[in-house]
């Protein structure tokens, strides 16, 4: 690599459903597999692409930020075509940018935005089947007790509680800048934004804002679970399907995309 | 039927993706057939279920009324659960109520709501790909021109030049009461509102004025296309996979829903 090789910054969205997260894999589809096979068919020796988050099986991303090092010169919006024609339908770089020298996304991300995407009702919308976690609670979620839960957690905590076991982390101190409850027409999305994530953490926090909003946990138990810093304090881990990763902002130096709206 | 008959009103959702249309046929996976195989699962004296609007083949619907006829009571949220548990997942019954003796949801319908999905931009965003007609045009559609063209439509007209061949309608006037264009993060909406449609109505509007964005015809030429009353007159029909039957309004005095924003 060094100065032979010509980074380029993509912006991918993918529909995760039938890829095995982002993380390349010997056998199995991920996200990474087919945009380095994609890279492959016409620059074979580029390494493979490097990430920004490791999404998990199944979970969805509007704008992962990927970085690539082709061996040659493009003109981005070429790049961009000739790894859509490679890829599958399900998987496209929206968008392609010089990458300057030294960039990393994985190590330049300041923030990020997740949103895990709730269902109401009797029956799920076949339109968003895949995007969303129905639930068929009888009683709508409690709002309320759920804003107040979510208020707990925002901020600079060891988020032990809401980490899963199998992650490789350094440490489990996280800033959480903001968790927000939108209104669906037919559900309710929940927003995050911070820093940095745990692994599992916005599916495990999903996952008991849901118990919360069941009347299954109580708002102030939210406090009691963080404080805890044990993982068998939080509630279930929310399904795959109903996240997405929907935004990443790098550090302003890089010249990357909108300046983050938190500090860095 | 008659007294025997227990009429129910369903709102339908479906992905229209994998189906043959709304309407029934001998072979083809269709909506109503599938809705008439879940019915029959449990009811296998019902006749089948009668739809609003037929659908093309890969039309999506957020509301589709449908009227079945059970042979016995139900309690109208127990039919619901019963129709889904035996439906695709593609396939919903949002809601379900008893309809009123006499009421056809075809001949009853007194206004609707389509939405025709463009997509923009270098790449299909793939998490509605299967929703969206996505154009890749170099240049983003004109909407001050579409505005305009579209303004001509609006009112009550001889429609011939928006019919397809096999439209067996017997007359080719209508009300198109209004036609919006809604802006999307990625694209552009059209919305019509009309009393009722012409076979491809919606499409062939649509894929008019998308050859006005572009600029291949000029906004004047909507009104030299409607009078013209041939549909030679008019551009292509938009593919179905971008149309989306959104809401069905019905007679005020059958109590369904809530009243039409336009008169009977």
């Amino acid at each position: 690599m060094g100065s032979m090789a010509h980074p380029y910054f993509l912006r991918v969205a993918y529909d995760g459903t039938d890829f095995h997260g982002w993380q390349i894999q010997s056998v199995l589809p991920t996200v990474q597999g087919a945009l380095g096979l994609a890279l492959g068919a016409f620059d074979p020796a580029a390494p493979p692409p490097q990430g920004t988050g490791r999404t998990d099986a199944g979970v969805h991303a509007e704008a992962q930020g990927v970085l690539v090092r082709a061996t040659r010169v493009w003109d981005p919006h070429r790049l961009l075509t000739a790894l859509n024609a490679h890829l599958p339908a399900t998987i496209r770089v929206m968008t392609a940018e010089v990458a300057p020298e030294g960039f990393l996304p994985r190590r330049d991300a300041v923030a990020k935005r997740y949103r895990y995407r709730l269902g109401e009702g009797p029956a799920a919308f076949p339109l968003d089947r895949a995007f969303r976690w129905h639930l068929f609670g009888k009683a709508p979620l409690d709002r309320e007790a759920m804003a107040e839960a979510a208020a707990h957690w925002v901020g600079t905590h060891d988020f032990s509680s809401f980490r899963n076991r199998e992650c490789v982390a350094e440490g489990p101190v996280r800033t959480l800048h903001a968790l927000r409850l939108e209104a669906h027409p037919r559900g309710l999305d929940l927003v995050f934004e911070g820093n940095a994530f745990l692994m599992h953490q916005v599916r495990i926090m999903s996952g008991t804002l849901v118990q919360v909003g069941q009347g299954k946990l109580r708002a102030a138990q939210a406090l009691e679970i963080l404080v805890a810093r044990r993982r068998e304090a939080a509630g279930e881990t929310a399904p795959p399907q109903g996240l997405c990763m929907e935004r990443v902002w790098y550090a302003a130096k890089w010249g990357i995309g909108e300046r983050s709206p938190w500090p860095e």
